[in-house]
């Protein structure tokens, strides 16, 4: 396998939710090789191209190259996983024809255990991950709106960050993302944790509910911050040092957040799948694993996972 | 303070919710002087009467003694609280006009803390508290239809049962009731509050949902089981001794119950109060307060607060 990443890779987008147009039409304005996989809303985008809106600017991606199946696109240098991770029974049959031998993979999906489907397919050494802070939704099959860009941190699976992981992220920010290369990717996925884990649960847990409700509660407050010290604690016990205060910036920054509605909630309201065994089933399995006491994490799973079910099956519930 | 009890006690049955209007007209239809302070439905109670309806039986009390305040009724031999714990703040204005040197007091409601309220009015020597296990409701303002006659328990506040605790559970047993008295009320509460905790608490937590449902998840299951083991160690510190067989018990008895609406799921979707405090708010600061661990109750007290909180608020849900 080659350890050289080339200047103009030819890149693929998996998935068309607002991270992979969103992603996908920055790099393809910045000039990048960029071939996306649509699913829905092939015809829109294929007549008016893909149109992103944020804070400071609106892009426009006239010609975006589109396709209806990965055996069209072909090899990649880089391929970007963008579908949920509810949808990874399919990355079996999409990688493939992707893949030669020196294809990256970069997987931007959300909680614990997103690399693992493909590694399976694609072997482990290529493999990469993405934490993305970043509120944006697809709000027409060809456009996204980004109410807040954030930044995006790289690391690599199993591994810290080598040459190609800083060449990987040196992509994204020269197409205007604010993106670094990190060595530990479990750590950052659990840390990313400390916050989806309270917040988007307990949206949906207590009812629908945006983040400044559970701040303004007393005891939803307080159980935001239990639930995070049982995660960090889980850390711990992989070896993964997350200070305790690293738990009170969340509640600094979730303060100022306004009445943010956290993703999970959106995604459950629309009747969309959230990501429940990677935010909270895989942290409850693999804290368990290791003696981690993590009771509330474990009951908020539990919780989550019966609203899902009882939701999807549709009829027992009003 | 007599020690004896009248062969034909004066009864004041304070609250015509469905528990009140159900045991009193057990009590008159035995022949005994049963005075009812009724609120809402007088008119209909006095023109009509009261009516009970239960699977082996129907009672009409065609004359009941009703009374819109505790000042008409006068001293009695025996008071029944019957309104709902969340209204205690008022017993320091009907319990006085009811009370003369020998008069009894008796709880009918659920929960922790219970005793207290009527205690601080008329001193604790007289009050006794009863453990209802029974399924009813009032179907009219006039009529209460009982699904589950059950059983009661009664026992005296801080102390075994005495002469006079026996007394009062026999006038229950000429009326019809299977009752009994025992010597130790706070453990006979926290034996309650093993299925009610986890029962009526996630009944309304998980979205509205019945016992077979809870029975059927896996997860819920598991929770359920996990707080009653908290609910038993916490009585455990307070030397109350309950058997792990009587965990077992409670699934196999909810087993058979089908979809059962515990009481405090219907009140919640009626827009009724439930007894946060008594049920979940009072175990989990009773437990705390001897260093046992409850993170699952206290979680389900926080959840269950913050949805009566709205749900009473109006505005911020749906």
């Amino acid at each position: 396998m080659s350890t050289t990443f080339p200047a103009k890779p030819r890149i693929a987008i998996v998935g068309s939710g607002s991270l992979g147009l969103y992603y996908g039409a920055r790099l393809a304005k910045a000039g990048q090789d960029v071939h996306f996989l649509v699913r829905g809303g092939r015809a829109a985008i294929t007549a008016r191209g893909i149109r992103v809106k944020t804070p400071a600017e609106r892009l426009h991606v006239k010609k975006p190259q589109v396709y209806a199946s990965t055996e069209e696109i072909g090899v990649c240098d880089l391929v970007i996983v963008a579908i949920k991770a509810t949808g990874n029974g399919a990355l079996a049959k999409l990688l493939p024809p992707l893949l030669g031998p020196s294809t990256l993979v970069l997987t931007l999906q959300n909680g614990l255990g997103v690399e693992e489907p493909v590694a399976e397919v694609a072997g482990p050494d290529r493999v990469m991950g993405a934490l993305c802070y970043i509120a944006c939704e697809r709000t027409a099959p060809d456009a996204v709106k980004c109410r807040f860009p954030g930044v995006m941190t790289i690391g690599k699976f199993g591994k810290p960050a080598g040459e190609r992981t800083h060449a990987v992220a040196a992509l994204f920010v020269k197409a205007g993302v604010k993106c670094d290369a990190q060595d530990n990717l479990e750590e950052m996925r659990w840390r990313k944790l400390v916050w989806n884990v309270p917040f988007n649960g307990l949206a949906i847990a207590a009812g629908g509910v945006t983040t400044d409700v559970i701040m303004a509660d007393e005891g939803l407050r307080t159980l935001a911050r239990r639930l995070m010290e049982e995660v960090v604690d889980a850390a711990g016990k992989f070896g993964l040092e997350i200070p305790r205060s690293f738990v009170d910036l969340q509640f600094e920054r979730t303060a100022k957040m306004g009445n943010y509605r956290p993703s999970s909630l959106a995604d459950f309201e629309a009747g969309r799948e959230i990501e429940l065994e990677e935010i909270w089933g895989e942290p409850v399995r693999r804290a368990k694993s290791v003696g981690a006491a993590v009771p509330r994490l474990e009951m908020l799973y539990w919780l989550l996972r019966h609203r899902v079910a009882t939701r999807q099956g549709g009829a027992k519930r009003r």
